[in-house]
């Protein structure tokens, strides 16, 4: 490629240092701060890697990882919508599709293109590596509030209805994260992490 | 493998939660504080998908991905040492390598050692991929200081041929990207980021 793609290239990498700006509803464990998007992505990938096994299909791990990585860099434009804000997630869609095309349009176009394309499969979910994205982007904020005592839950007044709701899909996935997702959701109830 | 190996590895997962707390010197570009492992790991794992058309020979990018997610975990234990002291350079090695130890034992003994063969291997910059890794781990703080205006090299006094002599290694991984990084280092000096 040439320089000027090179330019391009450190464009983009330059532009999406902001994902470790946008925060999430969840907290780093033991701090007081908001877990930020970049760190969470990281913290997937790393979860990709150890899970893998536990995928209902065998999974392609390495096109698994390309799309955990991928999957929230359009929230720089599109911001973070709290999974449990009906109204927040009307026009999300449409948002983040908007904000695809205007990040990703910092790269050259063959790579634009097969970062889009990556970023539309994990969105889809039709794929058995997208599904078991998914399944991990759905079980790590349920690991970060039952290890914080249920502290993102209890301050939005989260129940257990809501969380089996919002997380079902996990079985998509892998049944066997989603048997121990639900084993996680009755001891919050129990411990008070969690709205019954 | 069983629920006791589930068990070991969500306890891993959920303990590397807290390379989002161990700090870099480098800034979050347009922030006052500085950036993190977890986050400065992803940024790697996107740098090595969008550059590897770069390295000077062909990359599996599903093992520099590997790499550049795992390779800081042991700061955890290790702390992280800033690349021009030292003194906090001497004994760094034996630290991480017990560091490492202690960490990837959470896993069940299969994939801990998968985990410490992948993270040796980065150590020891010897494979394609591992020098391509070795690469942008140094060339990503190189962009961090010049579109910070030099901030981390200035708080330190840092001087252009502590930063040649330090990063000369990227040419091992790729001579393009040591050619683009030099011209950095270059500017930085005239625009005054960095001492002569």
């Amino acid at each position: 490629m040439s320089d000027d793609n090179l330019s391009k290239q450190i464009g983009f990498l330059v532009e999406i240092d902001k994902l470790k700006t946008v925060f999430r509803r969840t907290y780093v464990l033991g701090t007081d701060r908001h877990e930020n998007d970049a760190e969470h992505s990281w913290h997937l990938a790393l979860m990709a890697l150890v899970l893998c096994e536990y995928a209902n299909k065998e999974v392609d791990v390495s096109h698994v990882l390309k799309m955990v990585l991928l999957h929230d860099i359009v929230e720089i434009y599109a911001g973070d919508t709290f999974c449990y804000d009906i109204e927040g997630n009307e026009g999300k869609a449409e948002r983040e599709k908007q904000a695809a095309q205007k990040l990703y349009s910092l790269l050259p176009a063959v790579q634009k293109n097969d970062f889009i394309v990556i970023w539309e499969e994990f969105e889809k979910g039709e794929t058995t590596e997208s599904r078991f994205a998914q399944s991990l982007d759905r079980l790590m904020p349920l690991l970060h509030n039952y290890y914080s005592e249920g502290r993102a839950w209890r301050e939005h007044g989260i129940t257990r209805q809501q969380v089996l709701q919002r997380n079902a899909h996990i079985a998509d996935g892998s049944w066997e994260l989603w048997k121990f997702a639900q084993e996680l959701i009755n001891d919050s109830v129990e411990k008070g992490y969690l709205l019954p």
